[in-house]
């Protein structure tokens, strides 16, 4: 994979040994659109790289194209805008692939959407952010907490312990007392379950909670968080780039590689201490 | 989360040892179709539990609903068959929350829709295997060969190793060798890499090959498999239910937990000598 799937993102490492600025290298998020014919058919959060090839194989697994021979140019829209320029493809289908294409595309409920919307990373961060400009949450929080939120996720999880196959999500105050957790074969959905509890409870916005997840964090699970109101996320692993970009836009503190003691802070290091 | 969270499913466990039969827990995934106000709105892939609160958490991150006082009654539908019943679930909405569904609705792009139809897994099965019966592979394979693949995605990968952010999936011939490989943020992403660009080389379908991914084994990923060809799947981590009735519905061979060099299969173990 070529250099665009990694930027360098400044982080602070926080440790047994105090706090220290670190330069971590972190994997690209960026909404992908897809046109198929020039009409407009997913928007696909990706790590650029190999574009028309994730294009080729996302219509093959929407069962619009079979095969080479359905599949004539695939070409950047030279029409978006600069930014844009390179989150914009357009494949162009023939022969049986075309009536596929209106099937599905008089069927919607059967193609894949995101909830991303827009053409870049900036552009869908801006339209988010005039819904929610940030999120509140004037407090701080001792390291020694949120070290210790992962191994009280993981005593809380009864299925994971006997299939190993699911995510969880866990909803934390402020001592680090889990208030809730969820476990799912999606990893949105855990947070989803979370954050549509407090919701019916009417216990949003989560100002005074912290979000702990099994996995990686995404662009989308930061999005989750923000809308739920939760000022902090922290992950067992990695954060992606328009994770981090969104999450230093909205004032939300994300901390990642929580394990062993020791965490990476991304965005707004100053709620802890 | 209640025992509805797991299935016991059989397995073979291949090692050092030898074979031998094992009854394995492994993580329901079966899909839900949402409906707000009676209308269709997504199907989401989830572990059943919490459905109330998964759905009215998807509808907080699609911006439909921002209080509990938008929210009215959340109902299994009861004019689903009984097969369906489960996992169809209606939400009441009310106030503004209208208005906004109005949106989403006619600006489809933004809403979320995942591949899957139907209504619940057998039926979501029924019809994909109406577009693809089964996998075609009539050969066999050493276990040694399925074990040694891990590591030599793992060799090959290239941003993982720097960012501890990404997803990989590796296609290989049936001599272990590495044809292909992608990496991504998003893990459906890295097969529709893979699957893409064999597609646009005329190569499918992917008789003679085998593919290797990072994490776990959903229903997606089974279908992308299928759809390009591909008569073996094999992952580092465990599989979703619904990913083993539908890899022994259409005949593929699922390994998993492939690590250490012992591994699962869960499905088609003929192929595995």
């Amino acid at each position: 994979m070529s250099d665009g799937g990694v930027r360098i993102y400044s982080s602070v490492h926080l440790g047994p040994d105090g706090r220290g600025a670190r330069d971590e290298r972190v994997a690209v998020e960026e909404p992908m659109e897809v046109r198929v014919n020039g009409a407009p058919f997913a928007v696909i959060m990706r790590t650029p790289g190999a574009d028309r090839d994730l294009a080729a194989g996302f219509l093959l697994a929407e069962d619009v194209v079979r095969s080479a021979d359905e599949v004539g140019l695939i070409e950047y829209c030279v029409d978006a805008d600069d930014e844009g320029r390179d989150n914009v493809l357009n494949v162009t289908v023939t022969g049986e692939a075309v009536s596929r294409l209106d099937d599905r595309l008089a069927n919607r409920r059967q193609v894949m959407m995101t909830a991303s919307c827009g053409l870049c990373g900036r552009r869908t961060i801006e339209s988010l952010r005039a819904r929610v400009a940030s999120v509140e949450g004037p407090w701080t929080v001792p390291a020694s907490v949120i070290s210790s939120m992962p191994a009280t996720l993981r005593a809380a999880q009864a299925v994971f312990e006997a299939t190993g196959g699911l995510h969880a999500a866990g909803l934390f105050d402020l001592d680090g007392q889990l208030l809730r957790m969820a476990e799912d074969v999606g990893r949105h959905n855990a947070v989803d379950k979370i954050s549509g509890r407090m919701l019916l409870e009417g216990r949003l916005p989560l100002s005074r909670t912290m979000l702990q997840v099994s996995g990686r964090t995404s662009f989308e699970l930061v999005q989750k968080a923000l809308l739920a109101g939760i000022p902090l996320i922290a992950a067992v692993s990695a954060p992606s780039s328009l994770a981090i970009d969104l999450a230093r836009e909205v004032g939300m503190t994300l901390c990642g590689f929580v394990r062993g003691g020791t965490f990476n802070v991304y965005a707004n290091q100053e709620r802890v201490r």
